[in-house]
């Protein structure tokens, strides 16, 4: 049946939700049960099909031999890398031409994902007339040409399409990974890639080199703790402050080294340098769609299909930029102002109880503030036109790291620039750095256990009151499939849709470095503290992905995206305050005086550095008419390109080719 | 015989120089005349040979008919953009397949340069055994399969291989460019690509748009001239100097847009963005040894290999820092005390005839040091072994604008910082940009003729002695030939076998945009000399390259190179000199103070900005044996490509291939 037969292992890697059906099932004739003509057209499609009832729910599990996604993949014409290295679409006949994954599989999981899901999806009622279905005593029609699942979605019959754990390679990864305490900072990298797709990979990846990299900050911090250093010890943190830049910077431009090496690793065509780095063409999600739409907008370099083009980009350059303008106003003239109310009202009050109320009140609101924002930044986003998912969900992050950007610091900066106090500062690092990582590793695992342990409870008490009596003994959640259904998503906090639970990690990761770089000159000792929190990071977010959520929705992006960019900027900033703190520090009685003027022309100075730096940023350096005629005609090299597919796949298929095939 | 015959006019584009012969031609037997035996070998290989005496030399005119050149770029596979609007080698059979020029030739004057250079060096002798060879009583031998233009050359008989003017297109462009004065800025860009190829065209373009462009500062710096701001006086120069920045952050954002638009529009692939921005692959001047060398020292992945790669790209890069190093110190521990020597000199000696004569004196010292300089820069070059010609160019230029910087720049400075006396710099800014400019356009252009009036009266006078009465009448430079060779190359007045006259154009050009950009405070005024000096420039340099130079030899780099960083540098400079010059205005009284402790935490941030900024360039972002991989990937999918060429070319040859052919 299957050329690769003998390597291939079923696994069943997707499942369907359903409401538990009552006992009134065989009901009006004529009806189709609607599971049943479901379980059908998945057989008719190749797939295996295993159909298990739970407590509260009924479940179908999915597993695809690679025929079945092969022939969607040549469908969906996903871009694959081939043996000579170029990305060419995919044709099942031509199968050997194109690269295998490490471990010998034809696709990788991002693209299974995406193959299952435009199977599904793709199931569409080819009669003429309306099929009834019923499920449950409900009654409803099939439209013809409407697809069979988004139907059952809207008649809530169909709760939920999620992807499941391969039970093998998770306890694999559970002991080579999670549970690898001995190697501080050793991953397997690659097995992450495979089971979890680029973009997850990718953060393991930065958050391992990010720690192993902190270990020489940590030591140096911890040296100039505890050496004297006599005479020159007054050259010892403007020392300390150099080399922690430098640091800093280099250690970015060898992460951006190791990112493109792991994706030559993994065969990934990319573009790491110019833009936010995804892949251009040849992208898992949105292959098909792109070019189609660029051919029809741009026909052999009219001029006013140009200058159309043109004008686009400006318009949605312009609107990009009133929205970040809303967003960066919003922030300074509301969020701002609250935030120094708080960090003042809570160092004027003296009594501990009213300080312990003040903060629980100010959570409240800021968490209530946070979400506001959120969704305010959607739907701003939505007006963008951005037509890339991945670039959206950048556009998205850079708007909420401002939000938590003053929400985390702002204290901090009041207690260091206006109280001047460097012991105080020193206590509010530690207590945010011990508090905020600590508690919210805790929370961040405990919490979906035991939402995850509520709903367990629930299914349990469904099945008892539907059973009542008739069953004995203890009522269990029993089949794996419940149980993952019922652990909760990996989904971002915020924003969603564009987000998964990567932005939290993420975010964590760009706060506590924020946290270490701009305060370093005050409290050198954070970056150990930072490296010991990162160490538990790597196996608690491990432990958190394989077995607290459930298996998270593969995504293609190939870099950490806007995250980098953000990293840079906390750079940029912490140059600027650790300034601010020598200063402090070096001017302990308020001698030094700036003349309004010096002050002026200096402040003028770093305007003008921020224009030089950061607003050649706003204008692209490639317009986007050319872009578009370049993405188009890749895209219309490889559309020609079946017979250079033929070629590399080997003699075997040319012969075939020859000979007259109906 | 040719598919195109009937689009195409034979030009003479290429010319062989040979010295007078004597009269003792008919000398000894069973040796061959060497002109004899090129003109025939060339004739063999289907190109147009047209011998013309001249006074003082013999000329061979050479021209091809488009089948010649194609066989040579199939044979050099010459990487050309399809109709698709990808590049592939380039194959006779297949010549529908590939994008034609705009005035419809097939090769762009690069790539018929590279094809008349390979073939004219191709030349060898077949035979197994040496050809006796004479020329003008002098005689050699033909080794076997040893080119024959090498022999002649080593022989002293060829004295040149150098492009010849076309008469046509330089009468009409010297219509439609060099003498319309008409529009200022206006300039037939594309004509002048057909005509002169990528990089002078991009140069021109360059001019053009920044002559543009400064229109705006120049207009903003005469309004702050006549204009009275009555009480808001003191803002004027803070808000010019935001101005003036942001102006020049724009409009090298927007040249990098209309670099890419250019290259689109003349169907060259390109990657701008990253790196110097030369052609990757499909490079027209080494694109074949390219990959070959890859290919053997990268194999399948192999970690081995890759480490050698790794250790290749460090050690290349460590002896570059250490060049630069070199360089750099070099420059501040020679040249900067000696120009300081000479501007504090200057100042402090009384009579105008001593300070005249230290000028000249200065100006001797400083020519010989400049030669000095760049001689050694070359050979620290030399040792980088970077594989690619233009980024040896590159690195050339880098290092010779260094020196550049402190010749002209220091005695300015001397002026700014040290007397503080806006007065005297406004006087020695006026005088550097009128001496300077107006007396370098006039000198560029007027030196080379009197050069190429002397060589003519030489040949002249040549001629006169060896004809001894014979000839009655007036001796001229008849043949058109002959005149052109007579006048002098467009080269590089230092490093002159990496560069091409285009060095000093741009090294005009960036001297002058650092003069107008750092002292923009001190004298907005400037920005109208500048414009009023670019206008005049544009025709001038138009004028040389037509009239005054030979044709120069094409080269293919498609960016401005190495000097978009100069020009980016020069920025960032500026913002740091105005900022000083302010603070000299507002301080007329020298009242303001800086704490010591101040002064070096801002120094600290100053040096932390550069590293953030400036270092993180020195580690590519791409690792070198990811990009080997890259480009050994896409070289060898271009080498498999036949079939996809024949797909494109269209049905005609498709037929042809299933039809046996031999």
């Amino acid at each position: 049946m299957s050329v690769f037969k003998e390597d291939e292992v079923l696994v069943y890697e997707i499942a369907l939700v359903f409401p538990k059906r009552g006992d009134k099932n065989e009901g009006n004739q004529g009806f189709n049960d609607a599971i049943c003509v479901l379980v059908d057209e998945l057989k008719k499609l190749g797939l295996f099909v295993e159909e298990i009832p739970g407590l509260a729910h009924e479940f179908i599990k999915l597993a695809a031999p690679v025929e079945a996604l092969g022939k969607v993949a040549a469908d969906l014409q996903i871009r694959k890398r081939t043996n000579i290295g170029m990305d060419l679409a995919f044709e099942w006949d031509q199968v050997k031409a194109f690269v295998r994954q490490a471990d010998g599989s034809l696709f990788s999981w991002c693209e299974r994902y995406h193959c299952y899901h435009h199977l599904l999806y793709g199931i569409v009622n080819t009669s003429k007339t309306a099929v009834s279905l019923q499920y449950d005593g409900k009654n409803f029609c099939w439209e013809p040409w409407e697809p069979l699942l988004r139907r059952l979605e809207l008649e809530g019959i169909l709760k939920q399409v999620f992807p499941l754990h391969d039970e093998t390679k998770k306890k694999k990864l559970l002991k080579s990974w999670a549970f690898h305490w001995l190697d501080f900072t050793a991953q397997p990298i690659d097995d992450i890639y495979l089971y979890f797709g680029t973009k997850i990979a990718i953060y393991f990846a930065f958050l391992g080199m990010y720690t192993r990299w902190l270990l020489f900050p940590a030591a140096l911090g911890i040296i100039l703790r505890i050496v004297d250093f006599g005479s020159l010890q007054f050259l010892v943190l403007p020392v300390f402050f150099i080399c922690i830049i430098s640091w800093a910077v280099f250690f970015f431009q060898f992460w951006k080294r190791k990112n493109y090496a792991l994706l030559a690793r993994w065969k990934i065509s990319y573009t790491v340098g110019t833009g936010p780095g995804y892949k251009i063409f040849g992208m898992d999600m949105n292959s098909r769609q792109h070019p189609l739409e660029f051919e029809k907008k741009l026909e052999s370099n009219n001029v006013k299909e140009k200058e159309a083009y043109q004008r686009d980009e400006w318009l949605g350059r312009l609107k990009r930029i009133r929205n970040d303008a809303i967003v960066v106003l919003s922030i300074i003239c509301l969020q701002l102002p609250f935030e120094l109310a708080y960090a003042h009202l809570y160092e004027i009050i003296g009594s501990d109880i009213v300080k312990f109320g003040l903060t629980a009140v100010y959570l409240l609101i800021i968490q209530y503030f946070t979400r506001i924002g959120g969704k305010i930044s959607a739907d701003l986003i939505k007006n963008e036109n951005i037509e890339n998912k991945e670039y959206r969900a950048d556009s998205l992050v850079y708007k909420l790291f401002g939000l938590y950007f003053m929400q985390t610091y702002i204290g901090v900066f009041y207690h260091a620039l206006l109280h001047r106090n460097i012991l105080t500062l020193q206590k509010v690092l530690i207590q945010r750095l011990i508090v905020s990582e600590v508690f919210e590793n805790l929370l961040e695992n405990s919490l979906p256990y035991f939402k995850y342990s509520y709903k367990k409870f629930r299914a349990v008490r469904y099945k008892k009151q539907h059973d009542k009596g008739s069953s004995t003994g203890k009522v269990k959640v029993t089949s794996r499939v419940e149980k993952e259904y019922l652990k909760s998503a990996y989904a971002a906090s915020i924003g969603g849709d564009l987000e998964d639970g990567l932005f939290d990690d993420f975010l964590e990761l760009a706060l506590q470095f924020g946290m270490i770089m701009m305060f370093a000159c005050a409290f050198p000792l954070t970056f150990a503290f930072a490296v010991i929190n990162n160490i538990m990071e790597i196996r608690t977010d491990a432990l958190k992905l394989l077995v607290i959520h459930k298996r998270p929705v593969p995504r293609a992006a190939a870099t950490i995206g806007a995250w980098l960019n953000i990293f840079q900027f906390l750079i940029v900033m912490s140059i600027c305050t650790n300034c601010a703190l020598l200063v402090c520090l070096y001017d302990a009685e308020g001698k030094w005086k700036l003349e309004p003027g010096l002050a002026a022309i200096l402040a003028i100075e770093h305007i003008l550095l921020l224009i030089k730096f950061g607003f050649s940023r706003i204008i692209p350096e490639e317009p986007a008419w050319v872009r578009a005629s370049r993405v188009k005609n890749a895209t219309h090299a490889q559309d020609v390109s079946r017979e250079l597919l033929r070629s590399i796949s080997g003699g075997e298929n040319k012969m075939r080719n020859v000979e007259p095939k109906e």
